[in-house]
């Protein structure tokens, strides 16, 4: 499983301070401790801040590979603020978050993408809003991939994200998030498929059990992206249960080791 | 989903004594919990006593209709055992646990599952053994919804269980068992599925968090049974949690009532 670590993020209350104080240690520690919990991505938002959003950005990046060589997420939806986060980026090969099939916004976003020689997460939205069942966004999937291979994107680095609706404003949104999945990995096996986990349970009560058995189910239908909190060891734990259940983890090695190493959690 | 309480078991090191001794307080405790916990079926099962199962399978019949009137799961491999359960029961239309595809099985369960009028649970396994592959799998349980259909068994009484084997001694044995319900379920929609969940974890640490995600994925492939503990509430949570989660519990309403009742827990 790719991992996007989605803790140093301006929309999260007990993060945003330390974005706005340009607390460096605070971040910087977030930065570590989810590079040695496993993430293979490093999320940097600063998008609650739209007064100078682009500033904070660049100084998000540069302030997290002071420590860490993990490549880094570059999360807005303002194609300014990415520009000045790629620029500033020097861990490696980064991924975009995100592109979608906004006319305005995919045109803004795809130079960066190849400038940069950056991976992407794509959503699936169009000026018609957010699509409601599987097809449409399955439609949206597939008219995101075509354009972005056609201007040189390979598969290999697009992340399909089929856009998570909670299920308390529809019981369907469940379904139809992982029934996308499976539709868009069985279609384009080469591609990536990811989601942020959490919106899944926004509004019900438990949502941690939510969040862990979407968790699961999408795993099971394909997802092998996850932004998540990588510091959270029992959704972890379900994590490498997930990839061991559905065949992805040989002999349980995985699992069995982050047993013996005391990440795992009943 | 379909449960059916698997507590009252003679192979559970902690019912056992019960049986042994004739213990009608504590089997009718178990019974009325596990009824309680909202069970669709309470499972009886001898089968550790070889020389007296018959009796003892008779005996349980008796002593759990006195308490409950759930329908009740007669489980044993041996066709007598099945028949004295099945001229003592009184709760409604039993459910057979099991019949397979081997020849001498077959021909020995059929006839009470006609003359009794049950549903049965139909094993993948035939004469040549555990299927391997799912295609395999698939194969016996066409083989097993054909001679049982056109034997007058309707398809909303059979219960497809695609029989899981440890994870820990094969690493696709969950995928195995997870796609054979889905291939099962598309072909035969009104034919149900079901399985022992616990069987995947076998000898693997942290069993409860595996059987968690097993019950999560396999609900997501199409299972809409499961043999199970019902007084694990951290299972049951799982269970609540997965049906809204697949769209099966309409604006999340079980889910929501569960939870005020205190069912759920995190």
């Amino acid at each position: 499983m790719i991992i996007i670590g989605e803790k140093i993020n301006s929309t999260l209350k007990s993060v945003r301070p330390a974005i706005e104080k340009y607390d460096a240690a605070a971040i910087q520690s977030l930065a570590k401790r989810q590079s040695e919990a496993g993430a293979s991505y490093i999320d940097l938002n600063a998008g609650m801040f739209y007064q100078d959003e682009p500033d904070r950005l660049e100084w998000l990046v540069k302030t997290v590979q002071e420590v860490v060589s993990t490549p880094l997420a570059i999360d807005s939806p303002n194609p300014k603020a990415l520009l000045r986060g790629l620029q500033a980026n020097k861990n490696g090969k980064p991924i975009i978050n995100s592109i979608t099939d906004e006319k305005e916004r995919f045109d803004a976003v795809l130079p960066l993408i190849l400038e940069y020689n950056t991976s992407v997460i794509a959503l699936c939205m169009d000026d018609t809003g957010m699509p409601e069942t599987e097809a449409d966004r399955m439609k949206i999937a597939e008219s995101l991939i075509s354009k972005l291979t056609k201007s040189g994107v390979k598969l290999d680095d697009i992340y399909i994200d089929p856009l998570i609706r909670p299920i308390g404003t529809g019981s369907h949104y469940g379904r139809v998030a992982i029934e996308t999945m499976r539709m868009v990995k069985k279609e384009y096996p080469d591609v990536h498929i990811t989601c942020g986990l959490s919106n899944i349970s926004f509004g019900i009560p438990l949502r941690k059990i939510m969040n862990q058995a979407f968790l699961v189910a999408a795993t099971a239908a394909g997802m092998d992206g996850a932004i998540l909190d990588p510091l959270d060891k029992k959704l972890m734990t379900f994590l490498y249960a997930a990839e061991a259940l559905i065949g992805r983890d040989d002999y349980c090695m995985n699992y069995l080791t982050q047993f013996r190493e005391g990440n795992l959690v009943e």
